[in-house]
């Protein structure tokens, strides 16, 4: 057991420019033959963010396991989902996924799991470990027991779904674990009595068993100094963490620049890649600031009004621009899609109820397929077959006129020179 | 390097009725010949308490120097302080200890320790890293000589006051360490380098390696679960921490029973004996509750009012009784004797600026050496020379009418059968 805390390094701070996240390419084309692909027209564009731009995928499990209820609106919110997004969380919550023991939800998350993968996602699992959320046929039980249990309940997840969903958060929200009260579960005396070091080591050590390759996050909403300890704990005991979670549901109102840089600055000094892991801004009034547990908060209708619309499309993009200005955040995931069956009934989502989109859609769809995005792009090769461009760091496609078609990637900022050679049509 | 983590234990249920404190001593007296002693009146009483009822030492340094600038008034506080205490805390501020480098106050604070310690009083140097208090000199050196002189002054001071200074509160306030931004200083960027668990081992080896047989404490203001964290995260690199150190400064208002024993229960889980290191309680108006930084409210004149005395009695007792009732908590040291010079101007003190006591330190008294004390006793032994008494753990004396007499001590809680010989007179 060796420590795996390091000092904190320099290339944290953050770039509004984004040159963090571009390249500037020189690609030399090569045509199915070999021969320099000299001084020919092609059409260049970007078909992937390397940058995971993600939302949960909860709402589109019954359209992807074709049972819809409401095929029309399914494929409105299907059709939004995917003219922006590029990574997925999907529901692992125990209590929701077998809710009768021995009968997991496997095959309806598999087909969701797959639906998601084959068009091209990234797909999380959400979460292995939580105290929340759980089946009721584990209450009650001694706390071996359930540590066993819960052990297995890892194994047999992680392993089902290996290859098609390989990243995890492993463990959710482990500072208030121990210490939680606002209802009775089985993990909570489990994680008092084991600490919640050996908690995350569970967690880690039984996902990592089935899957070693796999991307494994810790996930909190604690943004306290809470967390940074719990995090010097995990890494003090030499648990390797591959991604650290930050939560930042703004029910109760827009972070700000500022306070979402000093948590990138505080957090960042780990380094550990950031993923944030669940945002939600409001298009409608904010919770009041004195409610401590969100769920605390129950109100008979939270609309959506035209006003709150018009600050959360400010917000998302301030937020959007702030995290991919600091070079340590790889994802973002913004947590609902639409406000139908949004937690807490919160008017959180990108669409409204009725599938349409708002504002903030529409200016997050502008940054990700837009300002960031590198759209089809005619360009001419030189005479030593090279063509050059400049986009976000991704995948890229290029096309010549008679169908041949290369695929590119750029992995790293600033200049790279690359060779790629056609595949005939 | 093994996890020193240890699932909570029982035995940590407050019982009011403080049983745990209490011994029922029989104890069988032989005479300075060996023969017992039967059917003769003896005195017993209490010399000592086992629990530490600690105040700090501050204001009678310069009495202990025989360099009093106020005797009258400094022999009231003397003598007030030796009613009551049997542990002080004598500060070690890097800042004050050594404001010109290499010229530290030892000899001072030495003469101050033996003082202490030569009146039956339990020491202890406060603190050895913290952040705060800084000697100007040590501003602006690089982190590695920060590091060397802070290992070289742990070693130094632990080293020339071993034997007098046996407990020391080795690191304070780690847990805002790595991210205190009120004040430049030197420690605050080696503890973002180094981690804060490197900080607490910094601190603890270098103390250990001088003084194997000292006590060492861990101390913080913060009752959050990042101290919590923090804990863990030190348990697991296996750092051995002696003792835990809560500090209650309750310039904001008292606690109340109910937080009290909450914070007990949460951190008395990790099995270390708790010191309630830093307790102050207001006699007049307290600091309104959105003050973060204690340091940041500055008033012209905070006065000790009749209505604030009586509360500030009344809570002095209240947070006593609760701190005693629980088995964890092994000490409880009150920040501060008077109110002149107290830290912010505060009306904290037990007694009056002018020295005269408040009802606070009345109370306080009539408990420590009154309701949980005891007192001179006539009893007569049996026919096998056996007295029985019973009295809170720590040391006694028997004295005879001829003028011998026994120590005894009173280890652990419950029926106890001793045997003493006396000593002649």
């Amino acid at each position: 057991m060796t420590s795996l805390f390091t000092a904190p390094t320099e290339g944290r701070t953050p770039d509004p420019s984004l040159a963090h996240r571009r390249a500037d390419a020189t690609v030399t084309l090569r045509g199915p033959d070999g021969t320099l692909l000299a001084d020919r027209a092609v059409v260049v564009r970007q078909t992937r963010h390397a940058f995971l731009f993600g939302c949960i995928g909860f709402d589109l499990v019954d359209l992807a396991n074709g049972a819809s209820q409401d095929p029309e609106y399914d494929g409105r919110l299907s059709d939004a989902w995917f003219d922006v997004f590029n990574q997925t969380t999907l529901p692992f919550y125990w209590g929701t996924f077998e809710p009768e023991r021995g009968a997991p939800q496997t095959e309806r998350l598999l087909a969701a799991a797959r639906w998601f993968a084959e068009r091209g996602t990234v797909v999380k699992g959400h979460p292995l470990v939580w105290h929340t959320v759980q089946p009721g046929w584990l209450r009650g039980l001694p706390d071996a027991e359930v540590e066993r249990l819960q052990r297995e309940r890892i194994r047999r997840d992680v392993a089902a779904f290996r290859g098609v969903i390989d990243t995890w958060d492993a463990i959710n929200e482990v500072v208030i674990m121990p210490v939680f009260t606002a209802e009775e579960n089985a993990v909570t005396p489990l994680a008092r009595r084991k600490g919640r070091v050996e908690m995350i080591r569970m967690a880690f050590e039984e996902a990592r068993a089935e899957n070693p390759g796999a991307t494994l996050l810790l996930n909190d909403f604690d943004m306290s100094t809470a967390y940074e300890c719990l995090v010097e704990a995990v890494l003090e005991a030499g648990i390797p963490i591959d991604r650290l979670g930050l939560q930042s549901h703004m029910h109760q109102g827009y972070w700000g620049e500022e306070k979402t840089l000093a948590v990138l600055d505080r957090f960042s000094r780990y380094n550990i890649p950031i993923h944030f892991t669940e945002t939600t801004l409001m298009s409608g009034d904010v919770m009041p600031a004195h409610i401590e547990d969100l769920n605390d908060w129950q109100v008979e209708s939270w609309p959506s009004t035209p006003e709150g619309e018009e600050r959360q499309a400010d917000e998302v993009e301030r937020h959007y621009r702030t995290l991919v200005s600091h070079p340590s955040v790889e994802a973002m995931t913004y947590w609902g899609l639409s406000d139908r069956g949004m937690w807490l009934g919160a008017p959180g989502g990108l669409l409204r109820a009725d599938g349409s989109r708002k504002p903030a859609f529409d200016r997050l769809q502008e940054l990700v397929k837009g300002e960031w995005w590198l759209p089809p792009t005619t360009l001419r090769t030189d005479a030593a077959g090279r063509v050059r461009f400049a986009g976000f760091l991704g995948d890229y496609r290029i096309d010549t006129a008679d169908g041949a078609a290369a695929e590119v990637n750029l992995p790293a900022a600033g200049a790279t020179s690359l060779t790629a050679t056609l595949t005939p049509a």
